[in-house]
């Protein structure tokens, strides 16, 4: 069961950042009508108005590079919440960001995947 | 709504930590039989467990300080979803460790309180 929430944690987090680097837009489809995102403190609510959020950040090309995954079962919400540091590469920018992507609070849909139900994201400043 | 969630947020974490930095051994009465953590990728599940890691950390007065706390409800489970990150200072060491403590799963008790369910803890290096 453990091992299965690190899995699953895992292939989820790769995909994410997969879809973040190729195309933000394709995000969307990640988060529901509920969704949650506080972004460096600011609030959005809603596939709608966080895919407009991330597409809206001030870089075209970006690599994340994941540096930690933590992954456990969420009881009570058949859910799984995923803590995920790493850095994020610009193009032309030689030092990367350093950020901790809190967390992932994923709900099962009826379909058997799981989308974003909160997702809070914070750069690191060191 | 939304800011009732700021509030528990802040008030929870104003809670763990000062019960922290007192006496880690009082922080066994915010986690139940169901709660985990992991901490730098070690897992414990339990409050007596997770209380028995956190009191054999290598260090007796500490001191946490908060930069930032990120509080959204947690749909389908009546719970919040915390992020905080900040500083631990140790008693006799010059410079403070940078933390991220992410994330606490709070869910209701019957008593209107609130416990972990979930917590993840990570230090930054950088």
């Amino acid at each position: 069961m453990e091992e299965q929430v690190e899995t699953l944690g895992k292939s989820f987090v790769d995909h994410y950042y997969h879809l973040f680097d190729a195309d933000r837009s394709s995000l969307s489809s990640l988060y529901q009508p509920t969704s949650m995102l506080t972004f460096e403190g600011q609030k959005f609510v809603g596939a709608a108005d966080i895919t407009a959020k991330l597409r809206g950040l001030p870089f075209d090309q970006c690599k994340h590079a994941v540096s930690t995954i933590d992954s456990q079962a969420a009881a009570a919400t058949g859910g799984i919440v995923v803590f995920v540091s790493g850095s994020l590469h610009l193009l032309g920018e030689e030092h990367p960001l350093r950020f901790s992507q809190v967390m992932f609070h994923l709900l099962p849909t009826i379909h058997g995947t799981f989308f974003v139900q909160n997702d809070i994201f914070r750069l690191n400043y060191g």
